[in-house]
């Protein structure tokens, strides 16, 4: 059991995650954003960041951009991954940084700002043609701090109906994502705050909408994994956003706070065949606050490849006859065996087999990277969250 | 402001809430169950009790009924309802105490268990014929305790076929309400664990597929308004079950943890054209543990309708108003105005008028019925939540 | 019932909450702060607005400093404070914002930091000499975002060690308060995460050293006024800081989420001999992210009174009847009743027999204020959580 | 790393886990209670199953008794044990199941109920005694249902002056231990609801008195090994009751719900020299709802071995070392690394090694003592939570 067979290698080979350029920036809370020597100050920065992540795990093939705080000649930048060996992937839009946005964006009751907020989803469609990207991510931020200060149900309505237009600007070969989050930025209601939410509102609109789930987003004690298989049983799920937490959206590190769980949500994505399908995008979303980002990032895609492999590792034909026998502890003991099987020698070796270094961490600790970026990177303004 | 409109009354006036036969039985905990006198023995009993709600109340006509805790000639209890100035309600069906379903009922892997449980829905559908009760209400207590133990996926597809049987089988003036909790009693997974799984699967069945919303059934923080606001939208609130909570499913009196969530409840309930529509069933679902039950069924009405009242008294014009001007302080100034308010000495007034007691506490106690049902009610086996 | 008797009024008389100067300047989260016409440039002109709540209300006659934020002549501050009306209270410090308090402060491995966090303290309780303040308070930021990050239990050993150097430093007369917090800026462990820690911290420091409680600083579900009962019995509740919340440290409107729960707590603070006790200060600690700043300010203090008058209209010596004889319904009935009578109409009119408006908020709407400072304070630099 | 070291080998060999024998009896939820075949009927069953556990792990020498539950001949009970190679454990006194206690037992408002629950406490002493155990455990109980209901603070004081009667009783070389729960079976107010205020508690008790703390009792999202770190600190950790859960207090199978935890907890119980302490006592708590019992007894020590001898593989140097220099992604490798290791292979040779069985699980499931017990034991009544 400790070995993985050629047939979970293959599909530990095929692994794909995506990353967000913003994780390279500079990030923080409302208290504070701590700067570290060699943050990127562009996007074509962001980019060579990101392809160190892939050059030593070649588990992230893929960057998503963050509109407006990546605009560049895209021309350029498709170009500048490319002979990073990257490919530039989901757009994300932003509508919780202009202040016209701050009671509302798509749900607004002035409908000028709606069109204002619809046209920037235009313009992120455009840069989709103009990077190649298949999916528009949609984070919706909007919402209210006080009751009585929204009217829930007639932004609820307004949402469909910013939602279509941008649906009906859609290429034939591109999706929206719509992601729901808990709460934050707004701390009474989040016009989308539960996947329930998302799936009435992309049902509506048609196939080429699909929820995006983003670990960090649900109520304490929520059952992430019986999500993850509701939406995939729904044929609604499109994509993933990975990151972990102990209390809020802490946007911590894949796994880091809880790799059980992560495991348990790998083996529902397998079990409902979302593994290495195209339909459903694995992506990153975190913040490294107080470590450094490049080597955040590598931790965080090998969590993702160490717990799919150990979820690969299920023996699902023995889960599947305890189950049936009503056998709870073999049935535990089946899953928990696989949970407790240590896939990193395998995975180290396999690596090395590739040509690729056992151990990724170390490789980019000693590649000197980090070195040469601190000392490139002088002057300019440290990317982050502002535009 | 502090006095209600013609209007208000009028909707205060048709204001109804069904009660559960089983709130007057015994109820606890896994700890204990503490007895007391006069508890009923059998569902004649309960519905003389419930009666007593109604008589100082108005607000409770009906009855809910719970399969098998309640078996008994129809046609006997039937008369004796009416005969008792009440009818009979919503049928709940019970697939969680029976040895066969420790595994599941509805999800069950096993086809002869699954179609004891459709059996058993056909049971109470027959009911449903028999007593005029138009809702079967399925609150699935399925789940699992373990990762690993249970097949989700396979137990959802399950599920959907099971419950697709059960609507066939409805008249056509005849609903289904699927009820839908966070946990408890299972502590790994629920099978309906949140609205989005509720209104999945009740939208894949027909019109006569309803969600069943029970205010305790949330994870912590939850925005339960925004869940009413949505399902009314979408037009698949069949019912409530209400009832209060400080942390898990407590069944505490309605109102009695945070009566600004009823009130907010409410509010949503009365915007969303929810209040004295006769698809959307007003229920309580509570067990009084340590407090004396009739009483504690008329504080919950009571509860109910102060709140209700304080909704109404919200000055929709201006909280319009203050919405689209962006006014923050001064919408949550209108919303909060009402809340406020103490629309008790009104609803006193107008009881009286309407030949009602002003205080229905007060004049329930006074009437003997107490001491009289704790005289009378001796030998027996009190009822509770076993068979 | 609905009359407040002259006991009751002198207690709301008496009453006093300190303003901090913080919620004048402009907050939000970690995605955007917004600004506002007529944002205070400096403490001068926050001191200048919260005398505006003062002058309307009469309940706000300190004003809380933080360090280096309001760092000033304190000795013209203190006097334009007198002119204004107002006097300077509590002296917050500030250890979560200087780049070598990345990894902690009082609380770092490094002695040298935790020197310089220690001095820093020194400068603050200089300050308090200056300004005439009693209190200094530590919300102590510091704790870790990944398991394995940092040695908690070293950590708590030196903050107990740092502790006890400020704590030599005070002078007879000051004291130092201690606030807790779940989590946020840290995301795995927080130094002081809970009334405990606080408590036994201070416990070993003497009499001087007290809780701070926030009462956005609880795990979900956390019974707060509970916390309060204790601390009071236990003779080491310093202060609160008082706000409200839905999900984290929202930072809303005192009373903005959970009314019922701030008259709980009043409750316990009049049960405990904490209202008006020179012992336990009342502080306001928020964050008016989407709403006006000063009537924000003014609506928070409102309703500590109100639900204050209601708590005082508690019947104790019916409720304690009840409560020994065992009657839940009776003793609830009592406590709801005061919490459902509606104080507002002898509040406003107790304020005018004092010369002060009947509604402060209207009043501070009709002053032109707001639209002065939006007139006056063109350019500087908007005052923030930076320095 | 994979290879345990003989100092780390001898740590494991000399870990103690104390079983509780209801555990052995049935338990469920409200909702329903399942019974199985072999159930034990009587204490002298409970031991004989308990002593399996011990069998086939070595790991668990003594059983926790609960009175009244056990009560019995404790001469003959204790014979019985040290037959079947166990001793006897913990004494567990009983406030929830009398109908006296429905509003308190050690804090009610009637002395003389107070006196009667005192008085059990001085029988336990008693059963101490006759059984040789050291120490008594107090789970509190108690609390209320409704805001009013309860004079919280009268409470408290009178908790204090009962402790002190039950402590006085104490033999010099006897302990009482203090359990703090968050909630249930009361759902508004619990008397000990928290580490705070169990420590405030036994700390004016004397040094006899420690607190006990159960890994199910927190709010969502509480950092226990903070609390296990802080009360190791404090020289007032007495006892653990292991167990898991993902919402309330489900009493699952130690480690089943968040290994990562379960890891974390036993870190800080070696950092802070708790492992292997006479002065700590590790116990489980749980109810095998729908799983077998004995063999989920068994699955729970090895569960807590698996994660002490991956706490034991923290090369707590290296941490130290990145911990000091501002590390993160270092020192969280460090720590996760003996997480992610799979301890099973190195203690399942060195098991064989002292004559055990490599397999526990199967070990017992091989050894039809199960079928045996099924067979036997038919007639009587089967043992709960019942008297």
């Amino acid at each position: 059991m400790n070995t993985l067979t050629p047939d979970q290698l293959t599909a530990l080979e095929r692994q794909s995650i995506e990353l967000p350029s913003w994780a390279f920036g500079n990030s923080g809370t409302r208290f504070k954003v701590y700067g570290t020597p060699g943050t990127p100050r562009d996007p074509f920065e962001k980019i060579a960041d990101a392809a160190q992540v892939h050059k030593h795990t070649a588990l992230a093939p893929t960057v998503a951009l963050h509109i407006p705080w990546d605009m560049s000649d895209f021309g350029d930048l498709r170009k500048h991954a490319e002979d990073h060996g990257v490919t530039l992937g989901t757009i994300n839009s932003n509508t919780f940084q202009d202040d016209d946005y701050k009671f509302g964006a798509l749900t607004h009751e002035d409908a000028a700002i709606r069109q204002k907020a619809i046209d920037h989803h235009f313009e992120c469609i455009d840069v989709m043609d103009a990077t190649g990207s298949r999916d528009l991510k949609i984070w919706l931020a909007e919402g209210s701090n006080y009751p009585g200060q929204a009217d829930m149900r007639g932004r609820q309505d307004r949402l469909n109906d910013s939602l279509q237009k941008i649906y009906a600007r859609l290429g034939d070969d591109q999706r929206m994502v719509l992601e729901y989050k808990f709460f934050e930025p707004s701390f009474y209601h989040t016009d989308v705050p539960d996947w329930g939410t998302s799936y009435a509102q992309v049902a509506s609109l048609g196939d080429k909408a699909l929820v995006c789930l983003d670990t960090g987003h649900h109520a304490p004690g929520t059952n992430i994994e019986f999500i993850v298989m509701q939406l995939l049983r729904l044929g609604k799920l499109g994509s993933f956003d990975f990151n972990s937490r102990f209390y809020a959206d802490d946007d911590l590190i894949v796994g880091a706070a809880d790799p059980f769980q992560l495991f348990r949500i790998l083996f529902e994505v397998i079990r409902g065949d979302g593994l290495n399908n195209p339909d459903v995008t694995f992506m990153l979303d975190q913040c490294h606050n107080v470590e450094d980002k490049i080597p955040g990032q590598i931790r965080s895609v090998l969590n993702v490849q160490e717990m799919t492999a150990r979820a690969l590792l299920v023996d699902r034909d023995a889960l599947a006859a305890a189950q049936r026998s009503g056998d709870v502890l073999a049935a535990n003991a089946v899953f928990m065996d696989a949970f407790y099987t240590d896939a990193r020698p395998a995975l180290a070796q396999w690596r090395e087999s590739r040509g690729l270094p056992a151990d990724p961490m170390a490789a980019y600790a000693a590649s000197g990277y980090q070195q040469k970026i601190a000392a490139d990177r002088v002057g300019g303004v440290q990317a982050g969250w502002g535009a």
